[in-house]
């Protein structure tokens, strides 16, 4: 798209300058995902911070949890669009429809989450979320036992505050960058994969 | 899909119930469509507000302008998504997909539009949109030099106050009768259509 | 008043020059008023969107409702406050003086409804219809449920909603087009009507 | 009125039981007025209270000062609607239209000053007392330089922000005692005085 | 402090050409305190609003009250806070920590009062204070409820509501005249007093 | 301090059981400051979470920069302070106040920047630091160019918000984990030193 924005308002390393287990790490999620998303470019700007970053995420998005991975990726995408972050709602709600298996979920949790097609349980979920995320020094214990009479345990909420504060702190790091979406994002998980052949 | 939620708080009335002229309307909407957005059923429950709803929309959108109809539509699914209005972001981002040709900019606009691949005038114009549609009774003289400067006349003006207040009425009662939007409209525009043989 | 701002920024037709079915409203507003309201002559300045403005307010507001008259009224006046519209709190709340014979109540509710004269039902009218104009995207069951707990059905429900959004809009075109209350409005039901001789 | 709130939500003192000193200045505002104005009575709940808010009061408005009186009055009606506050934008509404001779002025500054029929330099000083009043940490350099633009000199700046922090004190002890304005005050100033036989 | 910001934007009396009524209260304050409030030396630039204020002060804290001298402190440290108002906080925290002889509790309320070593009885105190300060006309029957639930009665209402009031005037006022605290404050109360020889 | 709250809402793991690692750091920390920061402790809970948690914070405090560290502290603790975080403030106001060996700063960049005894370039920096905290998606070319006026290069610019962005995450955890300040924070900075013996 010739009038397309840069990726980044900071300059965008060349994968060959990059550090080696920045660039294996970079050479791996394109190898997975048929192409490079561009915080992986856009965070290697600063190898270090790079690093922690994606260890963060990992620590937080692969460890076992009583949420489903599809329920992190909701926390993520209402705590973002809530941040009116461009870059994480759009590659978030790309993972949220293929790990749900459900190509509306997205757009309605980006919008307004009391009208998505998902359980009240979740709905809990996504209000907590969200007052981590808006309101953090107003978390009462009235919220944490609206989340218990849900069933979530205290490991449970610990993931839905620590996935909400963590991608805050992506949100901002993308919207000052002006890091911008991939294209491909934007069709995943709304129509189905092609069999292979 | 089985657990979705139903199309509106209010009874919706049969096609074979209703008054002629509404009939009529919205069998040839989905003539063009093959469906029937789902806001032409639920505002059926009230015939004569049907009438002056899609008179107005009627009056604001086909009448000829210095915005172009990709340009309304910016400003429909930049309000709606301030209001977090599901029904108006999905049915009008789809619509503003297919007049712009452009798959990815109604999620952009919703999302952020200063991050949307559009020009600095419309940008302006949506500036102007979202301040109406939180701020009226702010609105001052700068903000119509701003419009100016970016070569808007008056009744262009109009048009943008005018298209924003209008779906604020719509953007209320989508959310108020929990107006759900047609799965069809997620995914419109968003893929190359298919030619006709 | 010499110093006075004008109706409106957009310029005002003639009577002379308005389509007839447009002249004939205005003249038999002002047989019956004694005055045209400048709501009259600033929109006309649209002729179609003139025409779906008043469908739409005559569907809303001379309905048969489980509100009445006046209490329509205090729905205007109370989000027309909200939304610091000048042009609808000083016409609307001449009328509700009028329709409640209570010439204290528009500006209680103008400034606070909690304060107001009026009876806990109709306080919690105000409460539902401020929070469709303020954020109608949370509205929940709970709220639903508060209305009903005061005896109003679904389709008194839908009234309030309706008004609400539908003065949402002209509140907006209020703003925007700086529409100047006439000086007749603000005496309006304060002081009793002469008798007729 | 039968219906009618109290006038506080504490005890209202008897005349006969008020400190002598505090019982002749409401005899005096009586003998001027022609009623007592509920705050007196309010207030004399706490003798020590009131005679320190009727000391500062005084040293607010009837101090020489480069705003005139109704200047005054126009900062206290703009700051108290900004505040909700029914007491005193009924009450000083009156004082507003007896001192400007202007029977629509406190209505257009109560619900928008930007809309009212006052001068630029009445705007600038109500733009600023509005900014003490919601956003007093974020008063600088740039606000005090738009006041001295229009000619106001450094103390017609601390008799904005003084009156402005005054009457914001006066908005939530009225608010919280439920404070009722006398119907007397609705009408003030609205209508031509009978001329005196 | 060389480059310290001068501790008015007004001019500021020498002692000598004050009054003698406010000379003598300056010099009792800084017999007792060792050194003068900024305050008092910043107001004194209009000695009528000077002793209004400080009667007013007087009335509010001197009075015997069910609130202990510490809480009515708690309760001007924490509005104070909310308001941004740096001489406030900095001054009455002082207060506060020798009051209460807790050297953490200022900075905890200040800063977030839901998490200071308080009771909770003090905390719905607070809550109710933040409210008057913030949303004065919303306060209502369940606000005056929950503080009933807690043993407080109504004067003890009306000194927290007073009390809200009266500082967020004085808060105004600071940040207006940008009132710098005394030096010696931050580091009052926070380390045991040498005991005298 | 016998009522105090406990450290953290989550169990707070004990030295002996935390893996080697991070037993070390905290060690490390404890032989440096005398005492163990909370944070260590409670983010312990979580190993994984903890060393990218420290790998981010050292990414972005120790790192060469062209903010001096006393300044990379303001930052934190004006978004810290704007988040109401109890934790951040306390502990990074300590850190600020010797950093800088100014025992004032610390308070007046948590209660207002605008009247704290810093650079004008110092606060054009916090400007744009709580604007990244408040409205990330705001952030545009002029919060850019206000920066590079005051002689911030792009690096600085990145650190600004990376520091934000981080500390907002901090914020969020030691907020929803109720992270107990340690008493030791409070008075560090605000007294000389005790010369060694």
């Amino acid at each position: 798209m010739g009038t397309a924005a840069p990726i980044s308002r900071w300059p965008v390393p060349e994968l060959a300058d990059l550090p080696e287990d920045i660039r294996a790490r970079i050479l791996a999620v394109q190898e997975k995902s048929g192409f490079v998303p561009n915080v992986f470019l856009v965070l290697a700007h600063r190898p270090d911070e790079f690093r922690a970053f994606f260890a963060y995420h990992d620590a937080l998005l692969l460890r076992p949890s009583g949420l489903s991975k599809g329920e992190k990726e909701m926390i993520i995408v209402a705590t973002s669009a809530a941040n009116s972050c461009l870059y994480c709602v759009v590659a978030h709600g790309a993972v949220l429809r293929i790990y749900e298996k459900a190509p509306l979920i997205a757009d309605q949790i980006a919008v307004n989450h009391h009208k998505a097609d998902i359980t009240p349980r979740q709905k809990a979920m996504l209000d907590f979320a969200l007052k981590v995320s808006r309101d953090s020094a107003d978390v009462a214990e009235a919220d944490f036992a609206a989340l218990r009479a849900h069933g979530f345990g205290d490991e449970d909420i610990w993931d839905i505050g620590a996935i909400t504060a963590f991608f805050g702190l992506s949100n901002r790091m993308a919207s000052v960058t002006s890091m911008r979406p991939n294209d491909e994002f934007y069709l995943m998980g709304r129509v189905p994969r092609a069999p292979k052949a």
